[in-house]
């Protein structure tokens, strides 16, 4: 079986609802497969929920169930599951949203399901993923940009893909500020890590991976950094062979 | 003897030169003492150095000490120093450069110098750092800003103050960017880490600390944070005790 994976920059644009942007390529990445049924992993999502303590994954999976009801495909969380390992086994695909990726990965680790999880998709499993969900897609968190509010396991990620991927891509600053752009903080990233290849995914793009195959989706080019090279942007509908070899 | 810290949110203001807007702070900060050398710590400023792989500490270095050295100060970097352990625990003074938090975190530990800079700052030796080194004064690097370029051993810190600084704290967002603002992003800090107090200490503002007290400097207020309440603004000259206590 050859990997499939969707891998999404962002959930929602400013104006739009929930993942409205992105519905129909998840519909056609799901059209082919004979998939009813997807295994939600909320853990990015922290925010204060009733009990003002704990994660509202409750909340964030009825939010995701709305979008796929009108899809035509049941969203089951792995929160409700006794057995989280076997449930990853039994997936006929699995689906990561996003919010902070440090508490994702914890908990990927503390859940025991990371193996699991990487497993299933080299056996092809289809695998979508959005924002924190697109970032551990690749070899490690380190080109995420959210706040490290928990101490993970480890920085290694499922693996399944050979680059590296760097959400909500943004080619702006804040004007009058000193922080670094993402652009800087990419070069600083590749300055220790010379080997590694790195997309700068921006909102409303998507990448696509069908086996040997990768596409770019969407209506804006994606950011392309290498050691040593200048910056380069490619189109959809342009080669990414580069990315997989 | 007790503790002495000037933690400084940036170090350079759009259109002004190095560290130039925090200068008088920093002589103020050292007028009352009778050090003339300060041990510097470069390892936060990731760049592509001369060879194009290591990173520069020595432009680093020297950009430093052209400000030291109006302000009559004599700076020598640790990675001068054959036994940087023995260097830490012989010096009048230690500044920590701004930068990528996890490289310099990784390096202090890698150098087996955190412990050694904390047991001098408990000392009383005094301590100045800016971004990347104003954070590493806080229990943990868990609220910096910066990309996780390398998986550190460990994500805590020096430990000298009892909260966490948000250097470079930013109120505004880029329009049309669905990513989190800084205080989305703290907020998810406090639901993973409800007994912490947090500073976002806005650019242009500096916490000088002398044993019990603690003075906010600059010409704008600070962002606090506590799990439970609303954000909380004090400006400079405000009792800020609830932060040691």
């Amino acid at each position: 079986m050859q990997k499939k994976l969707l891998l999404i920059s962002n959930s929602t644009n400013p104006g739009e609802s929930y993942l409205e942007w992105v519905e129909s390529y998840i519909a056609d990445f799901l059209h082919q497969t004979d998939i009813r049924k997807i295994l939600f992993i909320p853990f990015a999502g922290v925010n204060l929920s009733a009990d003002g303590v704990s994660p509202s994954y409750a909340v964030y999976t009825k939010k995701v169930q709305r979008v796929f009801d009108d899809l035509g495909y049941k969203v089951y969380p792995i929160t409700n599951e006794e057995d989280p390992v076997k449930a990853v086994e039994d997936a006929e695909s699995i689906m990561i949203g996003g919010g902070n990726t440090f508490f994702l990965v914890y908990m990927l680790y503390k859940w025991k399901i990371m193996d699991a999880i990487r497993q299933r998709i080299i056996s092809g499993t289809p695998y979508i993923g959005w924002s924190a969900g697109s970032n551990v897609a690749c070899p490690t968190l380190r080109t995420t940009n959210d706040m490290p509010i928990i101490e993970p396991e480890s920085f290694e990620t499922l693996n399944v893909i050979p680059f590296q991927i760097n959400p909500h891509y943004l080619d702006t600053h804040p004007s009058d500020h000193g922080g670094e752009t993402r652009e800087q903080r990419i070069l600083e990233f590749l300055a220790v890590n010379p080997l590694v290849k790195i997309v700068g995914l921006r909102e409303r793009t998507v990448l696509r991976i069908e086996g040997e195959k990768i596409d770019l989706l969407g209506s804006r080019p994606m950011r392309y950094f290498e050691f040593g090279q200048g910056p380069r942007e490619f189109n959809p509908g342009d080669n990414l062979d580069l990315l997989l070899h």
